[in-house]
């Protein structure tokens, strides 16, 4: 175990924001890394592009553009992928963890001014990183299929200005359906396993470390103390989702917001408490395990570590990160 | 059997000339499909893309800028995928049928004032369709893709400006290899799933119609002694080809020029002889027939037709057109 | 194309029976391929085994023992594999072309006093081919699963008395539901390659010659006329066959009896007028042909032929043949 | 996690042996194991079976052979399956960590009156299990053809008979090579795949036990001091096991001894002081995992339980276990 991103530590003290695309399939735990990261002064979004994933690309743009909009923050919001590259796209639109819209528990304003841009993910995606000074940290925290188109398409600019992916996805040890099987990687595994065998910087933020920083029910009251519309939206949203989550999957005590996590680990590395490099496969053969993330956490494949595996980080700050975001935002 | 694209008829007595895209992976076959393509006047070649297939990015660019410039023509060339989506890319850079350089057998000149462009195949391809009034026909002689790429990542685009997919891929009943198993469609079995899979119209000039249509030995001196720079270059080319192939692959009695033949369907429909719509599946699961086209020849499967599948084209107007061509060239 | 076993053509002149074991799910064809074994006086029928296929044990045994019973004849019928080597077994006991009872359109008597051996199928298997001073010709017209069972058990017994297996399934051309494919190969495609890969002489009458060798439709109303039990049974199950094949598959003119003609080309492989050695691969892997034959029907694998395909036999000499089987039985 | 086997301890009281079937394809560890089974007195060996594995059936037969002639055993010894099921049998011969001859290390005397039965493996177990009053425990220390073959071809007698099947293999939290993946399992994965699809009750000795109970290093002399020729073998081959381990997979602390657990676990279930039930796949689809013992070790595959997964056992019994064992035997 080392401490993650030791090279990074000059950047702390620097007064540079870190260039960021957030690409996304909102989703409860999307919507809390949206705002976690449109909220945070460290990071500077400069775009936010979307893809199918927990619900198809209609519903994941009208949650963004909502969510944006009830916060009081403009973006360009491009829509990107409609489906998987090349497995069949399987997301029914049955309740799941995030209910019929996607995004169930709270009733956003009909009038929305803010519209989806006329460009497509990966385009706007490659002008981000061309007009970028700095290398842009992706966070993706849907399944990666706009990473994946990204990578095959501008192979040479994803080399030169990609400082790193930062996604949510995979699992080492925690099960929740099978070993190693997540569903944002799972949901179009030949995208992942571009990603994970592109080369580039990647941190995974996988179920190993989302189950073990669940947000304490409690807190969920102080977001609605803030007193903010971000903090009444927030909180009312995660109290459907942690009874959908339990619901749909099994009893937890707190409520887990993964997608958030991998925000949180590119504004602050240091939050980041326990982690391990090593080699993570993913297999797209039909069977058992196609789509999940195979990690030889023994290091006896032989093969170099290409992923930073995150386990555990810091609840307490990670719950202060996100109550300063939402005080931030309207 | 019936007649090809009949509903373009009309097409063929207007004026208007029609508008294409080449994606290209040159490879001698590839070359005389360009040369055929720029030297017609029924086509308008909006761009030419470059996919890594027969041999490296680098070569099939440095040969596609060769055949331009020697030819006195002038298009964006714009480099694509290096490898493909999801497999390993296999190739190696042993002789095979294209020699070292992928276009074994002519000496270009060194100095070559053509140059890459600066974006890549799909933004290129991605402007031409949104840029062009009529639907654009793509011209697919390599590995699908960067076909792929565009389909997943500009999904309305292409179903609104994609009139049909042109390419050399495939085979139905001959076996040159394998049963169903060609080089193009093979190299990116995943690529080439999500093209035939697209839903946009597709004619595959497969090995079943470029075995098919050899061009006599006789012709190729026809070309030589046409007498300009383009003839000169054709005829040496397919000479050296002719020995490669029969070298790498078997004896055949003739030149086969597989790439072409797409090019040739584009300009004038009405030299396919043979041809049948039926339902073509890719499948991408290890095995034995990994990336081949699985021809339902006999429709007993039950799914529609995704493509035209061309057994014979009239060898004697396909001569003429090339001849044609390499007159029109410098 | 070649003559088939000319090896074996001093045998036609000698006055041994061919020792036989066959292995059969019956079943209509199954039904007269063992009709026309047990009446044939070339052949000495040293047990026959059953395997789950068409229909689940209990039913082919019951249908075994039934025929056997009807007919006169007695041989010990043995039980073997209730499912293939490793995948699903897939039948489900809807009607399909045999109906619910995997033998529908004739009451046989309730009573019968033949009994299945307490011995499993490949016990007897090996021990027929133990005691027997010739070697044996295997006649498989079911599942493979058996003969996987036994040459994976017994491999060195199986390369010494093992004449050759004879064998109803596969297809090279023809097409019913997908290429390459025929129900009894895919039912268990493993211990299919097992039995392909074995090294043992095989032939396959597969769809090509099964559907090229239709009884015709007045031939049923010839095997009635003969008279006697075994000629009104056939008779009226080829009858409903017929009508249960084209409910299920398709209209055909003729009644298929495909099992039937792996036995005929062991008794006089003369019959045979078309047949080719080819090399033919079982892939076992996942995929849409999954459990096909993958014929090399141009000879450009590469690989040593393993199998003897047949494409034509004499229509009019099998009706004969089975004729004179039907007249010698009860 | 649940004391094993609860129903047997009355067992223990008993004056009964238990009725076992060894099916192995020495090995140094193997060797353990047939030493441990014959010369403990609450066992009865009725017949040792041998399959192609650590090294191929010529050489696993001579060992064997070698090992009960040395200890002055006698017992019936049947070959079996000489390759795997399906997939291609990838031992090579050279060293490993067995050496060339699967048993280097000692040399057994040239002359060995013992010899090979003439059945099978299949025919030995088969009449073992018919014709016992009590069920039989299969004790799989190779990988598992024999064992699939018998469960396919006798199923019925195999339901009736089998008491349990304890088998040295699999793994699910340690990784000598892969996740998952134990060298025995993955050999024949088919196999596998009948074996832990059979209903039957397992009890799986993987990596997670056998390298949590290497033998002392000190032990291997007192196996010396024993003094008899047993003693002196044991002792002399598993001081080369341990150095030939070390160099061909990874440095140690003490002798691993593989297979003796899974006979260990047999003679006394309480030896195992941590194990548990879960649902164990074995995907046999190509890719990475492609034999492997998937665990379901946090039950959430909603599959019941077919597998005892043993983690733990007492080193200290087992040790002395083994040393009764020697001083039993010549």
């Amino acid at each position: 175990m080392q401490a993650l991103w030791q090279d990074k530590k000059d950047r702390e003290v620097g007064m540079k924001k870190i260039p960021v695309i957030i690409d996304c399939d909102p989703g409860h735990d999307d919507m809390v890394a949206l705002v976690l990261a449109l909220g945070n002064s460290r990071l500077d979004v400069k775009a936010v592009t979307n893809v199918a994933g927990n619900k198809v690309m209609e519903k994941v743009v009208r949650n963004t553009l909502n969510i944006l909009n009830y916060c009081g923050v403009k973006r360009e919001v491009a829509a990107g992928a409609r489906r998987p590259l090349v497995r069949e796209y399987l997301r029914t639109d049955t309740e799941g963890a995030h209910g019929i819209s996607g995004l169930d528990g709270f009733d956003f304003p009909e009038e929305n001014p803010l519209r989806c841009s006329d460009r497509t993910a990966i385009e706007v995606m490659a002008e981000v990183l061309r007009t970028s000074e700095e290398k842009v940290t992706l966070i993706a925290t849907g399944p990666l299929t706009n990473l994946g188109l990204l990578i095959r398409a501008f192979p040479e600019l994803c080399r030169e200005k990609v400082e790193r992916i930062s996604l949510m996805g995979g699992t080492c040890h925690y099960i929740l359906t099978k070993p190693f099987m997540e569903f944002n990687v799972f949901m179009d595994a030949e995208a992942s396993k571009i990603v994970f065998g592109s080369g580039l910087p990647i941190t995974m933020f996988g179920y190993d470390v989302t189950y073990n920083t669940l947000l304490e029910l409690d807190f969920l009251k102080k977001l609605e103390k803030v007193g903010n519309r971000t903090g009444h939206m927030v909180s009312s949203l995660l109290q459907a989702f942690y009874q959908l989550h339990n619901k749909a999957w099994m009893e937890v005590e707190g409520c887990p917001v993964h997608d958030a996590c991998a925000v949180a680990g590119v504004i602050d590395p240091s939050i980041v408490t326990e982690s391990e490099r090593m080699y993570v496969e993913i297999p797209t053969e039909p069977g058992p395990l196609s789509g999940a993330t195979i990690c030889d956490y023994a290091h006896r494949s032989g093969k170099p570590a290409n992923v930073e595996v995150v386990f555990k980080m810091d609840r307490d700050r990670f719950q202060d990160m996100i109550l300063d975001s939402v005080r931030a935002l309207a």
